[in-house]
């Protein structure tokens, strides 16, 4: 195979960046740390899209688009948030270029200097609040329930393509409510969808919880994740949604006029994820052949090879495939034919291998004569040979038991990754091999700090399923109220 | 009505700028050119996008993501290009704030100043060709028919909302191909694309035509366009499709070995609609009592009304809603039932015909007795009532007929407004009363700036379909191929 991959035992990292350049899914730009979303990676994320979208909209939401550009003095009016962001800005301070009177190209004009600065939107909160002000006078404009799906900017000095990039595509939804309990209750409410969507979509499995003071958004009073385990033992953040309380309210002077006529300040949540995901769907499936994907997010679920020595054959390939990919049409699964002759079949297996394709149907004469395919499934590598009768139900059947298969997988090497630790000299042996810790842990901010130092393990979140047994720390001796998750994490 | 709107016939353009607020489409951020697309409006413009992205999608296309940066020496890379956009570029100068020493908010850090300036595209030509310089080696990589939906910045100094933002939205196509003969192919196709969309799904009737060299994209050989016209008898270009040869393939040295074994230069177009186009559509169908929308586009089609003067009534009403709404759903007719008590009948009405609702039913007691429903169209403002019995058929129907009648209201005015004028005093008067004017002109750069100076008209574009008898220019007396379309523009 010309594509070969670095393995991932030998170096894992170098494994997920081959992956993602040779399956066609993205790579690095001529802009420091902004990637290329490739048509083939791009194509599983509108697929992602279109799910989030669906639904966001089932549950209320609608999308609407505010600006790119946040005027520097917003960024300022919640102490919280700035303090979050200011390090990774980037500023628009002209708006015009001009010759060099060198000759030499163009210059930035200094003749125009913005009077404010701009801020390339790290995420929206600010601009978004600062318009809901006027969206906002009595309880009965009450609950505003926006997503927008937009680019965001954050100046990461280390980037990776998908995990950490300074541009990422992302939505975020920002919502306004009469009341705390419903602010809380929306906030939960996104956190289930982003789970259902993990698991049921995407074939990860995830851990829902509360992020711990230290790992909280900057200016929410509480945020919520879904955490998924790579392969490599590590943990990604996958998704979070964020109870802000009054604090943008209060910052931009949103009040509303409540039932018994007094004003009140608006409760918020906002909540997002991002092409992140396109890194957490490859590190959680794929192998050293190449991109495992779920068939629900799959570019074309099945790929059929032809296998002929002549044009008589392939003509009756292309006959016999033309009444398959009717069918599968029809039913609504997405396919490829790729009878391309500059191409052997045995390159075309490998490419549609590397490329994560589910189910690979090849078939040559020999299948014509016997009315029949042969059939690999990408996650298992393994084939067998059908009847070409009924074929459409079988493949359907397929990609429901592809899709459960790997999530299954993924849900088993948790569970053979995740365990409990009870001291910390044996959390620091534990935490080497990666994988979910489950560990008393005193509640304190700075026992936290010591434990991500000296083993570079964070808090992934408090579980909100979790056992609620109260223990002691492994750390400090004193009083824990229940388990919380260790890992160390992308 | 609370929410009343300048008439067309006091001031155009104030009508137009109190329809876009009042009905919700979108108003002015914080941010000086920059528009919040407002939920109802952002609907309008997701209908948009799903019917063109499935146009480009049949034709072949796949979606991509280029970097929102455009490192400055990018730009200067092809002349014209550079010559075209330089004077409206956002430039990002830093990538960092800090705390002001004097603790009055934050500073841009002046440490953190990037060593090249990045500029926020205007359109991305320059970065997608630096990126194809990679993927394209062999007559086999070719062609490439990319698209991307993205936002882009231009610095204006004088903007509308949709019709001339700072930001906008839009989607920018970028092919690469084999030979000129294929470009100009595609350029065409895609030219026919966006007329078919514009008059099958906007329901306006388009020109399509191409541009002089003076109005010519900035780096293109030919730039062909649609061209609608609006109610005020101005025109407004809808879509361009660039024809841009090889200069974009030279200015990034972007070569492919062909079928001959022989090094030759790439060939480009590029073909882009934006959040204009809503203001297209806002201005071709509305009315004094709001929008009027083309059921392809409108957020729902039909809303419903109940009317009644007490609970038992309601009841009944909701009952009978229930049934013909199960029905709509199964059609895919989209719908909203307001049955919110807090506002009154007459209230809605006046509402939902601001917001162009094609259909809007009432139901009250008298109705119910008898089997009936009120249903109003919004294209005429006429009302008739209708049995219930077959209602959904009806409703489909008379959808059909809207979308239809709009149309055909659009062409009979642009008729009625297109007219040949054949001397350059003529012309001076006739331009005064709008439309498109279709005379003979010399061909010269010389000639078409003097008719603008002189009278603000424009050639829209030299029409494809138009009569090509020759004849003489109406200023010059010079030979002409044939008429071209001047009108004042948008």
């Amino acid at each position: 195979m010309a594509k070969e991959l670095t393995s991932r035992a030998e170096n894992y990292a170098q494994w997920y960046n081959d992956l993602v350049i040779k399956a066609d899914l993205a790579e690095n730009s001529a802009v420091r740390g902004c990637m290329v979303i490739k048509p083939y990676g791009y194509a599983i994320w509108e697929k992602m899209q279109h799910e989030l979208d669906k639904r966001f909209k089932e549950t209320g939401h609608v999308n609407a688009y505010f600006p790119l550009f946040i005027p520097k003095s917003f960024l300022s009016k919640e102490a919280d948030h700035v303090e979050g962001f200011a390090k990774e800005c980037a500023v628009v301070t002209h708006y015009r270029l001009k010759n060099n009177p060198d000759g030499s190209g163009v210059v930035v004009d200094p003749a125009a200097k913005l009077e404010e600065e701009l801020i390339v939107r790290p995420t929206s909160e600010t601009i978004i609040w600062n318009t809901y002000k006027n969206w906002i006078h009595s309880y009965r404009d009450l609950p505003i329930l926006c997503n927008q799906w937009a680019n965001v900017v954050r100046w990461e000095m280390r980037t990776r393509l998908f995990l950490r990039t300074a541009e990422f595509l992302w939505q975020e939804g920002h919502t306004a409510h009469a009341t705390k309990e419903e602010a809380l209750e929306e906030t939960v409410k996104m956190l289930n969808v982003y789970a259902d969507f993990a698991e049921n979509v995407m074939a990860v499995p995830v851990l829902k919880g509360v992020k711990t003071a230290n790992e909280r958004f900057a200016g929410a009073l509480e945020t919520f994740c879904i955490e998924a385990l790579m392969q490599d033992g590590k943990a990604l953040q996958a998704g979070t949604s964020h109870f802000l309380g009054q604090n943008f309210a209060k910052a931009f002077d949103v009040t509303f006029m409540n039932k018994e006529n007094k004003q009140e300040l608006v409760w918020a949540t906002s909540w997002g994820v991002s092409t992140r995901l396109m890194g957490a769907l490859i590190m959680s499936h794929s192998d050293d052949n190449g991109l495992v994907l779920p068939p629900a997010l799959a570019p074309y679920q099945v790929v059929i090879v032809p296998i002929y020595k002549n044009q008589e054959q392939l003509d009756a390939i292309n006959a016999k495939v033309a009444e398959l990919t009717a069918q599968l049409k029809a039913v609504g699964i997405s396919f490829k034919y790729d009878n391309d002759d500059s191409k052997k079949p045995g390159w075309k297996f490998a490419e549609y291998e590397l490329k994560g394709v589910p189910v690979r149907l090849a078939m040559g004469a020999r299948d014509l004569e016997n009315n029949t395919v042969e059939v690999a499934r990408r996650d298992t590598l393994t084939k067998e040979t059908v009847s070409f009768d009924n074929l459409t139900e079988y493949i359907q059947n397929l990609l429901d038991a592809i899709q459960k298969n790997i999530y299954q997988k993924a849900v088993d090497f948790r569970a053979s990754v995740t365990r409990e630790v009870n001291s910390y000299e044996e959390f620091k042996v534990e935490i080497e091999k990666g994988g979910f810790l489950l560990c008393h842990w005193d509640g304190t901010p700075e026992t936290e700090e010591k434990i991500k130092e000296e083993t570079k393990a964070t808090i992934r979140c408090i579980p909100l399923d979790g056992d609620t047994t109260p223990g002691v720390c492994m750390v400090t001796g004193k009083p824990s109220k229940q388990r919380v998750v260790f890992a160390r994490a992308y």
